[in-house]
């Protein structure tokens, strides 16, 4: 195992005082139990959007803490659930009177352990995300996955409890956003976990894993690497058929990587996956390239898409000031 | 090799088609000769910022065009200097009586392009970066090699070209920016040039390469893989020794990855080399964290130290609106 790192226990202590400190006037960091807090507090009677999740998917959650989007995120160690002590004392933090929406991406231990939390605080409500395309059922989840989805739901819910939307309003919204988004990954190594020091599976040299999910879990198919157009048309078709998309509708198109793979191959991934979008006659009316949802150092990508509407174009436009997204004022 | 591409003599191309299909409202690609410029052209009148080198370090340069940083940028293939026709075509684009000013890495292919490209038009001046600290000449380099200081160097003049310095103050400034500038890098594996199609060097599974070039040029020498603690130490001894900063000094500090290390140890890698700086009674008074100076899919990273004094800081500070860098209004 090659990694910039100190002792596998202090890898996530350690990132996090170092997040901590380089953005400093966005958030703040409690190591006990451990969350990300914004710096500045909402204002009171707004509902407190909480997320959480094994860390190794940085930016998400901590980097989408700030104005615009969350306002605290959990981390648990290295894909592990946080816990729901953790949680309750995260959402005790932040709650202003609002109420506390947890956004929760579906794996069977984080769900759980939300779920024990929002039952124990009074009127808590939660959002699952499942955008992940590629398998139903997987390593860690009933059902679909939930990957870089989340962060389109995260942002627009952000923008709309911004703007003074109740509890119940965002939570319908962020399900709205999560039944018309759908994602499909692809990855060409495997990240290694700091404390297990090994590739969490093993992959040819020249072999891709169509359809994987962000730790790891088993794609549709593994496959000879194919061309970036090639998985561009399996991936975007995918997506379509899946969230029965429709020639001539606006999409928002998310072409995000893994952690191992440069901007120069992420920027020739969206290009490929753009003109995908474009021939079946879907309009990308909004775009983001990047990492985002990463696994680790994964090389490899995933490619989500989102039916928008003039209302979700609105909120997605909306200003954020996070350390990983930034616009507006 | 494994990338994301299609055929490898189209991997530039693509991907900066892609890059202005993501950035459409900052940035306009042209690709024969190939330029990236802002969308939004600069008053007459302000001298013009003009980047370029190999591709492959993605985000630089074109990702820091636009508002307050680069008015263009001129890549040229994987690791190759572009050349001085498309130099001169990239300033002609963008001239807009004021000047023009390139800011060139210290390679011999980009300085004897860039230079000649100088000799050509009226009155053109050039800044050449060699921050890195690691070793003097090198394989493509007579003296130190212009490293992720160039960052620094483009957003400070940049700020004071937008805020009315003239062509010559421009030049003063970066080449004062830069002479208070240094850097080291540290590779855990070789990125791959696709029209290579295998690493760059070869490295044991456990070895690092201490003060490695963006290349995967040698550095200062090949040994056992340290904790990032003892990395950062050395890293940071070595810049604050060749640019002899003082305890009480005030510092901006770059943590930057190669491409292939996730954000979790960037962060991880900022804390130790923070603390490192803060042993040696350096404020940091000012950082960034992230990919910024990359050598394609290299795991490793650089540090960058800046000593600041206020008009550094004031320029720092000022807004900035590119695909990579962004902030203020």
């Amino acid at each position: 195992m090659k990694k910039l790192i100190n002792k596998t226990d202090d890898v996530l202590r350690e990132s996090l005082l170092g997040f901590e400190a380089a953005h400093s006037d966005l958030v703040t960091v409690n190591l006990a139990p451990r969350f990300v807090a914004r710096r500045q507090r909402k204002d009171p009677g707004k509902p407190v959007l909480i997320s959480g999740g094994g860390a190794g998917h940085e930016p998400l959650h901590a980097g989408f803490v700030g104005h615009g989007m969350l306002d605290a995120a959990c981390p648990g160690e290295v894909f592990t659930s946080p816990t729901p002590d953790q949680m309750m004392a995260t959402a005790g933090a932040v709650d202003g009177g609002g109420g506390v929406l947890f956004i929760v991406k579906n794996y069977a231990g984080d769900l759980m352990n939300f779920e024990m939390a929002a039952e124990m605080i009074d009127g808590a409500e939660t959002i699952v995300t499942n955008d992940d395309v590629a398998v139903e059922d997987s390593t860690y989840t009933q059902g679909r996955r939930g990957v870089a989805g989340t962060v389109i739901v995260e942002k627009i819910v952000g923008a709309a409890s911004e703007a003074g939307a109740d509890l119940a309003s965002c939570k319908k919204l962020g399900e709205r956003v999560n039944a018309t988004t759908g994602s499909m990954g692809v990855a060409l190594t495997s990240g290694t976990v700091p404390a297990a020091g090994r590739p969490t599976f093993d992959i040819g040299e020249s072999e891709m894993e169509m359809g994987v999910g962000i730790h790891g879990e088993p794609g549709r198919r593994r496959v000879a690497l194919a061309s970036a157009d090639e998985i561009a048309a399996e991936m975007v078709g995918a997506i379509a058929e899946a969230k029965a998309l429709k020639s001539g509708e606006p999409c928002l198109l998310l072409l995000n990587g893994m952690g191992g793979t440069p901007l120069l191959e992420l920027y020739l991934m969206f290009h490929a996956a753009k003109r995908e979008c474009e021939a079946r006659g879907l309009r990308i009316e909004r775009s983001l390239v990047g990492n985002y949802c990463t696994s680790l150092d994964m090389a490899g990508c995933s490619i989500t898409l989102t039916r928008l509407d003039d209302e979700l174009v609105r909120l997605w436009d909306a200003p954020v000031h996070t350390a990983a997204l930034r616009w507006g004022n």
